[in-house]
């Protein structure tokens, strides 16, 4: 059986979770009151609605607390973020995910019983600022508080070099799991494998580790 | 010596790159064209400025030209970050990271010269979508098309099983990189580490791999 969501909002935040959802195989029902925003979408939704969620009726008719899990995609109006939230939540709708605009907003929709709250502008503004602080780290995964895993781009002075003579276990405390080699991945990669330039290695290991081994080896 | 940035545009994705970079102990110039924004972040950044930044003059007088990288985030105001990205590069800045708001203003902007062009809101739904898609995935870290690590919930019926018990490797070609057991995370698990209900498993592999263990498993 198909997973089946509901899309409250069709803005770049929503869209974009409608479409990917589709793309996945999911049933999505997509729904913003204004229509041109609706007709966007009519050919990528299972089911694409004109409908202001404020109004409870409207809910009710659509046939929403049958679906598992309803994304409430309204940003700037809060007001309306809020009220349809509280409706979603009396009608019975299992799991409610929402987008906040700011902390005084994600308050109150944890007081009235959203299950997940998402700021896709901070999360996302946190992610590149880390991008951004090391050179060579294209991508991570953050573990806990101190460890992650990071993508590291090899640069001409690891040219060469076998893992087991960079010796990276024992002078940084961190793994190499995993390399990137144009199309390929190696997984589990051997210590007698050599890393050549513009490899990226995915690395586990402590944030300290990681980053003395980053600045040590790559600059 | 601390890296520099200057970071144009206060919003929620602008601010929380101002504050990521400070936390990091970067040094941040913040710069907005509302009193109030930059107000918020007088406190925060090394230096907060109210300027209109679609002016050369102004951009020049801050010696904006010094700083390694500067981010545009600038949001629905397409013109402005376009017009400033443009001075920017005129300027001679180095490395630019601009937010657009749509495909359209993308191709603007790489057209220009922006190094660097993000889609918040639209990165964040994908990955938003991903989790909601996968009831068992916490979180993930795409490594190409095909490939991905991912964070995935034990739950009780792999309580109490060794790895090497569940043939994970060899039926589902897939390798655990990591366990992460309350605050402790385990790197690299011995085939005879026995899994316990709410561990999170870092699970490297083929995304098809992974999904079909995710559901054989844990369904
Ligand atoms: N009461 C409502 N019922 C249905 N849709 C609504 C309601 N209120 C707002 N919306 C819709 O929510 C969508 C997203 O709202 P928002 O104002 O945040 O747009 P946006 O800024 O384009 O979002 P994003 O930042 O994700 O790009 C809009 O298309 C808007 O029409
Ligand atoms: N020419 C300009 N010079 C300086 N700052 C500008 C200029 N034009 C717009 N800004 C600032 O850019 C900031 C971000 O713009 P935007 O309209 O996207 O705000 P926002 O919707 O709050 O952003 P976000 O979606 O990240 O929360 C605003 O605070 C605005 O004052
Ligand atoms: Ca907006
Ligand atoms: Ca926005
Ligand atoms: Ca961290
Ligand atoms: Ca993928």
């Amino acid at each position: 059986m198909k997973k089946e969501f509901v899309v409250i909002g069709l803005g770049r935040f929503g869209g974009s979770i409608v479409q990917e959802l589709v793309q996945q195989d999911a049933d999505v029902m997509a729904i913003d009151k204004q229509q041109e925003r609706v007709d966007e979408f009519a050919s990528i939704a299972t089911q694409a609605v004109v409908a202001d969620t404020t109004d409870e009726s409207v809910l009710k008719s659509l046939g929403i607390r049958n679906f598992e899990h309803v994304i409430v995609a309204i940003g700037d109006d809060i007001q309306s973020s809020i009220l349809t939230t509280l409706i979603l939540k009396e009608i019975g709708v299992q799991k409610i995910t929402v987008k906040a605009q700011n902390d005084y907003h994600e308050k109150v929709l944890r007081k009235i019983g959203a299950d997940h709250v998402v700021h896709p502008e901070r999360d996302m503004g946190i992610r590149i600022a880390n991008n951004m602080m090391s050179n060579n780290v294209l991508d991570y995964l953050e573990l806990s508080d101190e460890h992650s895993i990071m993508e590291i781009k090899a640069n001409h002075l690891l040219e060469g070099h076998t893992i087991i003579g960079l010796d990276i276990r024992a002078r940084y405390g961190i793994n190499i799991v995993a390399i990137k080699r144009e199309k390929e991945i190696i997984v589990s990669p051997q210590a007698e494998d050599v890393i050549h330039e513009g490899d990226i290695l995915i690395v586990i290991g402590e944030d300290d580790d990681i980053s003395r081994f980053e600045k040590k080896m790559l600059n």
